[in-house]
């Protein structure tokens, strides 16, 4: 696997990233200008998924045209089995389908051979087909769902690791992937070790402010904080 | 909790409406000449969700405006915050999210302290975020999902206790919410009183039907009845 | 049941389609060049609902004109009653509801007289409606979901036994329908002999090749086959 | 031109409905309990085209199967061909598209022998194709707009003179259809004579508020009048 | 006109913007970071429309409830007609109709009502209806096209001089609103200063990159400036 | 301009495909089995529009992301005017803008140098902005219309002449594209040969049919050919 563009993350950064839930990357992120990195329409294919860390290794489809969007081009050089086979350890793959709802863009054999080369989810934006052999594979995903219909049935691969959109935001091979129950997360490269640095502290934050609205505290002052809740933060930090 | 529009319904019709489907509700409106009624995308965030009646209150947001819709913002006097610490209790929160999908109008520290106020509901035409914690306060939630961003990210909270739309239904505070695994529906003030007279007596005759159906009676004469089986009916009833 | 123009499946077709999946079926339709033969919309209302297979019963709605689309025309000659009447036993009702998901088109009493009358599934592009009450009736529902409004909130009855649109494909009475975890696929009746003879070969070769796959192969030359896979196939399947 | 369903207009109806603008035809109709009369998507193709009127002649379509919808399928007995032969002098042609925008229903050929066969109108949900050749003919049209695809690329054509759903209203064969700058109306056959009595009043009121606004009349009291501004037009209407 | 929150704008800075596209707004606002400023749907009725501004006089309609939503309601002290007797001059009606597009927020005589109280503009993200006779009025309107059926077909008016949503954009009344041949856009009150000043030398600027793009100059470094460019406009600058 | 994968089309060539229209262009390519050559959403921008015919130079953008879709980057290498001066004359520009209706692709700066580097035309499923700047550069373009807004508020540019969708349709480099009054159709190279060969026989046999029904014929028989038309019409071209 020398030649993708895709670098493992630290095991160490997998380890921060499990903890903290994509509601929290997602309001870090909107107080560093992005508000755009929640996939739309990926969604857990099983319920009650575990969340899962990965870098993005991304595949590319455009429509179908029917001369080109068939079942031999499965065969061809530039296909969904060779991406496949180029995916390094640890990926996450990022699926654009551009919103295609009736055509799945992989099944139960794809998704057995991601597993067996290490992938560690999968979302797309549209949706994968044959549910009950996909579920089988326990390949996490992240979806619209399932539909019968091949990918041939709408779409056409064009390529991988290209920067591509995927339910509305922009993925580039490498940004790190966060998906749990509410759904998938682009953390671009450049923002990763911010947000490793910040996103504990802000999860550990939000735990003591649900236990303070359990113990009765109103929500003015307390969240956003003001001076005197933060002392008293401040102070069972120092403790805790 | 002087100055809310919304008053407490009293508990006899609290207890009647529990007792009635919003399929059979929406059925008596419409005979009634309301056909608008149900709240689009408001469906049951947790499987089996059980039926809850209440008031509504209503939170009303418009699109998101980068200098406004900030996490300061959740400071200021006119907040989600503060709006939660303006509900009476027993009241079914009703938010305008005007359909948006990406942005969760409400998380986990937000929903914990409706709980604490004694809120029995919330409905949305949008999204929750962070579903593990919301699903853990405990507070029944009708909703298009969930997504993790937050309000601020498509959103700007404008006022409470408004008329509002909610997933295409006009909704004033004080109208009644009755929410099922059918979603949520608005029984207008002003109909109230009809509604806990006529609702008991078509739940009542609706499963006599069933039950006649699983006898093996045929549909038509049957549903609508035609004289004869009314007289059936009747007769049933009678002994009842 | 004399005037209909459904014919009863075979035992021998149902049993060999009760063992193909929707994801097979749409793959060999496509090859045959129809691309176009699944119900978008058409999901499995309880989860994990087994796979069904029968010939399509057409519905037909239009939109709702509040002077026809009344409770009272539930009584009518042409009404959704008397179609249910009309059904063959075996039969598998796709009702047209062009997509209209704010009003459902039966609910629970509509749905036990159809498991009366031996209907083995129903489809639509809409919902359902007294969510409730129709899982109760185990009769295995396809729709977009569920909700409480009556059909004649925003849908008139005009027939049955028609060719119709149900989710963006065209049904005609006595097509074969086949529907599981993956949604619903019609057969066109033409099609139906050439679909028995070639699904179970279908379906073993990609067992097979899953099998594989989890056997390490690579997909390259596995899927779809290469000579040299296709000879290790054939000599597999002459053993087995 | 026997056996259509469909029997012309008399000449002093449709005279009178040319001086009704569609506006306010669907106020009368919503008075009347019809909210539901106005043909979505159906706008005029040529800028400033004039209001026409004529009985509703309906062609419906259901979703392309690519075995069916074929160049081929143009000669069949059942075809568009078939159709506009039957349709009757002075008929508006009224198609169900479903919507679909991305194949036109008509091109310049058909739409040239409607002309021929007297129709005076074309109404659709869909597009029309060819439009340089369709504005040639003079037919006038309200549709979304053209596209270059024929029908069978998007479209089967499944019969004519039934019940219909054209953007989202229903529409009966006999019904009248005025069509105008704001789009296409559907008067049901039931509803013609009460139309035909109140709508002339309508108008001549409505002028009458226009003039005074222009005036200077203030809206309150004006429009809805109140007994002061009634008297004012009453004392106007018998001098005129 | 007392008691409106709208001001007038000064006659110099409605000079200034008269001269200043909304594409330069849109540009000059996004580098401020706001992106989201541009009301969708809002396009120009009539072609060729010129250029409008005026302070933002704001109307918020939620769905159509049958008993509310009436034409009794239009003589309701909470009315559009109310409403516009609190325009101030020089206003421009911003309308809040949730992209209804099939019912109009306003037809003719409401609109030369409009005209007499001195309103500079229209913009809707839903339709006007009765579309000879608006533009007959001469208001200047952007908005999605028109409609025949009146508001209360799919709307209920609930006020006034409130922050409301208008195209997926928020509008504060009092925000300032250009409209030109490419929509409408919000100048938020507190970013109208930098507007005024900075907005004029962009459209100056602009003006001689195409000027030097008609004499054949290529695009990189022309467009952004790069330093030699930016020299060489300065000296052009000095001497113009 | 030695390296771009698009070769310019023969004058031959581009003769014949100006005299075919894009609805016969899509009736021909059905017949060879492709549905899915036009391009949904672009439309002409100025009414009466010319036929234009080239071969497609492709721009691709994908979804905005704050930190990369700036001013800023319009200087980049990897920007619109970098692609734009790698534009070979005679190239129709085809832009994938996923559909983006509110963020204009290009300017009036952007399509005036395209018109300086012999671009034939632009079609995007997208909009342009600033409209009346474009529409003075002449360069004829078809899009969902125009919006304010820069591209940077939608939309991050990531490449050319790369293979892309565009409204629905796959785009490969090469491709020729004839766009008219009915938009915008995409011939695959590979199958041009065989369609200047057919086309304008087509196009003679459209303009008799329309002659015929003209004069009085009847569809059926006409249109499609029977054998006794097709003989009138052989012996018609002989003469001709």
């Amino acid at each position: 696997m020398t030649d993708t563009k895709v670098t493992p993350l630290d095991a160490a950064a997998i380890e921060v990233l499990k903890t903290i839930t994509t509601a929290t990357l997602t309001t870090i992120l909107l107080k560093k200008g992005l508000r755009n990195v929640w996939i739309r329409g990926g969604m857990p294919l099983r319920p009650g998924q575990e969340r899962v860390v990965g870098p993005a290794f991304t595949f590319r489809f455009v429509p179908a045209r029917e001369d080109l969007a068939t079942p031999a081009s499965w065969g061809s050089p530039i296909s969904t089995r060779a991406a496949i086979e180029a995916m390094p350890e640890g990926a996450f793959a990022v699926i654009d389908a551009m919103g295609v709802a009736d055509a799945g863009v992989f099944g139960d054999i794809l998704c057995a051979r991601m597993v067996k080369r290490g992938a560690v989810g999968l979302v797309t934006d549209g949706v994968v087909r044959d549910l009950d052999g996909v579920l089988g594979t326990n390949l996490p995903v992240w979806s619209r769902g399932a539909a019968a219909p091949p990918s041939v049935a709408g779409l056409t691969f064009v390529g991988w690791e290209e920067t591509i959109g995927c339910g509305g935001v922009c993925v580039i091979p490498g940004d790190t992937i966060v998906a749990d129950k509410d759904g998938a997360v682009v953390i671009p490269a450049a923002y990763l070790g911010e947000i490793l640095e910040e996103a504990p502290e802000q999860e550990r934050l939000e735990g003591w402010i649900v236990n303070e609205v359990e113990n009765g505290e109103k929500l003015p002052g307390l969240y956003p904080m003001n001076e005197a809740t933060r002392a008293r933060y401040d102070a069972w930090r120092k403790d805790a």
